[in-house]
């Protein structure tokens, strides 16, 4: 019953089976291994995206602060929610990457940004000429961090307002596939047809060891990106360990296979909760990541029986009927009878 | 034939094996894996240092650059040779993590340093107040990237002159346990024994997919070095994959096994190179690396036969019997066969 | 009729026939010059502060940036107002000079923060383990950009705040003076009495060409800030050029003197508005900012005649009777007749 | 008998006047000054470049660190000589500014670096591909540190290397008007018809409190520019006081003047040394910085008698007909008579 996060569980039995074939013989290193080429064709035909500069890193945080040094200069404002995982859990690598760009907050709903909201944050930033910050990027991560999955209409919304202001668009797609799973559409549809430069498409969450993908749709940054990987110490010598990986998620489709379990296993779960009148889930979700508050014994209950998820605004000791908040991620290795047992728990 | 370098070669088997036994069940992210601190006990042990910190990290750059930013401050010089792996090849991540730094270069002899003329470089830094650059940490690669081995008395005397500037000491120790082999010494004698504040323990190209330890003998800089990693972006979520590897290459003397390879490897080639009147060795490698010259001719029959080694100093293009200059180096996995085969190919 | 800021007035007689008297014969150069020492004395005079490390340098947003990167480490998050000079009008410098620092918004009236949100801020902030951005310096504007003048009281409920979780305290003081004759205190009272670390000491704003002072009360940070202030290029060569302004500034009080004038200014603007049945104060102003609301027609007609101001929001386009927000800033040079004249237009 | 450098003299009258005239009524802030107007007229008149992008800053460091922060990038090699001020002289704000350039090092003769050591410097960087740095601008010193000045055809030499190498060059022009004088030629012949891209054109060393100015020929740097001197707190809000300095400077002639005074004197100096047998001079000297040799005895005699110099290598204490090396700077300021008298002196 761990329901902390989607980084808790195993890599998928046919990652590891990869990575032990990609361990014969002897690789050219730093990205030139043949398995990258292949990488590099399997994720141009998943985006539809031919041209398409592909990349690979080991975390989320590399891969969206690279992407944003990138895109943004160090006298910039970087638009992005209170929520963003860019902005509240990256212990200021973006800005470090950046040079010193500024984050600036956009009100949001379920970590997704109003783009009434956006439009009004950007004609705020630059108008104060050289004396404030310059308008720059938008970070929209999709699933959001509150389990939000954007509409396209949403993405096409908020990627509107970034175009017309003359900025990039960038997705923290930590978990892209359980979005795209939950929306039912194409990796282009929820990305470059939506207006998306440059996406961080994570693996690590959904089922690899720890591999991200960079895709920049406009090829024009490759070059800039490989030195800022470089340098940042991101570039691996023995690559093909991490292009075995991320061939293996892409091949026959394992990353949906994945995807549509982690949110399967949501799925349940939330329709257990649902079930009992002292659950209220924050929003409906429609992905891998379920916020929902129930009184304080009933936490009580299941973290003493072995339950392990996050509080979000309290600890155990307190008044019984107190609600408190839980965070609970699924991935692709939930058993169902964890999640079972975890409801009878509620029950007591 | 590949001797292009240690990093094209596959992982050992055992590290391998405690990969897969580490994909089971759900593990706690961040670092804060059981196997992790199976791994700073060994790394403890071996060191003689109960007190150390020790983290992971992925690749050499960022084990030496989060180093350097830990010791150094942005208005410092950090004194190295000028064929030292982070002047030269990585892009100047230690002048980005550092915030600025400058690598002041000390004359050297196969990528070793004198003593003598890092004094001079310390006396000469910080001699104009506050205009030059301040004094620094001093940072000595051992196996240097000549192939060089220090002794333990070069090593001592090099930390001495940091020392007398009140300087700190980073070992980049991508071949530690190549060095460590060749001089038949304990860590401990090679590290803190000998004066070095910190070290970069290269664990990817003796045999691991990709795990650098770094070592803080002095745990006063362990919470600083903790930020510094996360927000670089190298703090892993999935940690435990790390310490799975590094776990496998300390227990049983693993990594003193494949050190013991390589270098056995590089001995076997430089026996044979030592019988031919064409071949003139830099000098006598102790280690895992070999640089020697020998004509044109046998350089273009060895390419076209299928060898993989870098040439350093010209074409396959040119007069027969001009000398060039070859790089070498082996690693645990490397077949005495190759070996054998490519001193056969020289004689032509 | 100029009310545009109190940075486009003259410096005062006294300041250029300093400068005068300085440029006689030969100086030691980079702040060794003897006004210097003058400087110094007379800084740790007025501040009670015999131990005081006390500089120059030649804008307010070197120097607030410089004290921050003094202050605060890179992983670490800054505490301001939303319309703090440091977060708004400085194109990104703290976060440039610190090296990726984050500034974080706390709630505000009048530009003062208020301390129970600072509490809540500092609490929300460093509760994600390495994750988040670590808690670091508060930064109070004083007089602040709003006009607001924070009472005594109220500064020790901010920087006791700061003090609870262990932080220093910075002041941003380009209207220092200002704030001090509205409040009748000590330099000593407003700043290390109270709580404060570090103050940006103005000099530009109120009758200097260009100089601001930086003192640190804790004199442990000195040295590092002479190296930061060099290798930003703030380090002047003839600095004694500074150091006169500065010592005419203190002595014989010219910059309570100044201050006292450009508060006077302000009141007799503010008497005048307040008999105004169509304007509406933003708050009573105590120093030497006016914000103000009164109806299109009249901003129209004082534009028309000459009148310079900002208006905050919105053109001189649009219905006669929409108030428009006016933001009137005066110095120690503005004559009393142009705010007569002033306040005539406004009659129509 | 002060001859430490160039940056202990006085202001001239004449641009003492021009302050004091640009002290009257009120003046628009942040460099939108009328006299910015006017000064950006002179600059380009002088320099035959209608379309140049100007600005001013107060201090070398800052013109030099902004200039080479706009042309290169972080990853990228800046190349210089050893005692070019930039790399000895500036506690490491070049590598601040640029976010971490690495400044690479190319012999050189009286501060002036030989175009095929220069071509040899370029050729070396970037041939790792993303390994290594990549080639950067070069940046020249007119009078160099040593007190060389490069002719037309060494300048046209070494900025055709760097063209050759699609990299652009920086002047650091700290005497920019004293190797104009010796040169002879015309400002847009020592710049950009010469093959220079950007220049950092010294006012402070040669008769002003502080002011640089920053010329970039090709005005595409210009918005970019702005942003980076903003927020590095090097744009100042009563900007009129640099401007008037600035146009006084350039206003009939008074930067020539003033360098041919300091000119004069130094030849005055050396016409003295040259009759001395026991004086070596470093080379001939064409501008205002002398670099001699004689007995240490003459030495303790000058210094003894109240002259100010820089010794290079040695102190007072040691036997007396040791070698030691003086450098010696004049200004417009330095009167004939201490320059006789320091001769005179020299004789004992």
């Amino acid at each position: 019953m761990n329901f902390a996060s989607d980084n808790t569980g195993p890599a998928h039995p046919r990652v590891m089976e990869a990575l032990m074939r990609a361990n014969e013989g002897r690789a050219t290193s730093y990205g030139a291994d043949a398995l990258m080429e292949e990488v590099r064709t399997l994720v141009r035909e998943a985006f539809e995206a031919p041209e398409a500069a592909v990349y690979l890193v080991a975390t989320g945080t590399a891969a969206n602060s690279l992407i944003l040094a990138t895109l943004a200069q160090p006298w910039q404002a970087i638009f992005c929610s209170e929520v963003a995982h860019i902005h509240e859990d990256e212990c200021n690598a973006p800005e470090f990457y950046t040079g010193g760009a500024k984050l600036t907050i956009v009100p949001h709903e379920a970590g997704m940004m109003d783009p009434d909201a956006l439009a009004r944050a950007y004609e705020a930033e630059e108008s104060r000429g050289v004396h404030g910050p310059q308008r720059g990027p938008v970070s929209i991560t999709q699933v959001s961090e509150k389990g939000g999955v954007h509409t396209l209409d949403h993405l096409r919304a908020l990627t509107g307002v970034a175009r017309r202001f003359g900025q990039p668009v960038h997705m923290d797609g930590a978990r892209f596939a359980n979005a795209l799973v939950a929306l039912g559409c194409s990796p282009a549809e929820m990305t470059w047809k939506a207006g998306v430069d440059a996406v961080s498409l994570g693996g690590t969450k959904n089922g690899l060891l720890g591999v991200e993908a960079v895709v920049f749709f406009d090829p024009a940054h490759a070059w800039q990106f490989e030195l800022r990987r470089k340098r940042a110490g991101h570039l691996f010598s023995k690559h093909r360990y991490l292009s075995a990986q991320m061939a293996a998620y892409l091949q026959d489709d394992l990353w949906i296979e994945m995807a549509q379990a982690a949110n399967a296993a949501a799925a349940r779960l939330v329709r257990g909760l649902k079930q009992r009148p002292d659950v209220t889930l924050a929003h409906d979700p429609r992905a891998n990541i379920v916020f929902a508050d129930w009184p304080r014994a009933a936490h009580r209950r299941l973290q003493e029986a072995g339950a392990t998820y996050y509080i979000w605004n309290g600890g155990l000791e307190g008044p019984d009927d107190e609600a408190l908040t839980a965070r609970l991620v699924t991935d692709w290795s939930m058993p169902h009878a964890d999640i079972d047992r975890f409801l009878d728990l509620m029950s007591g």
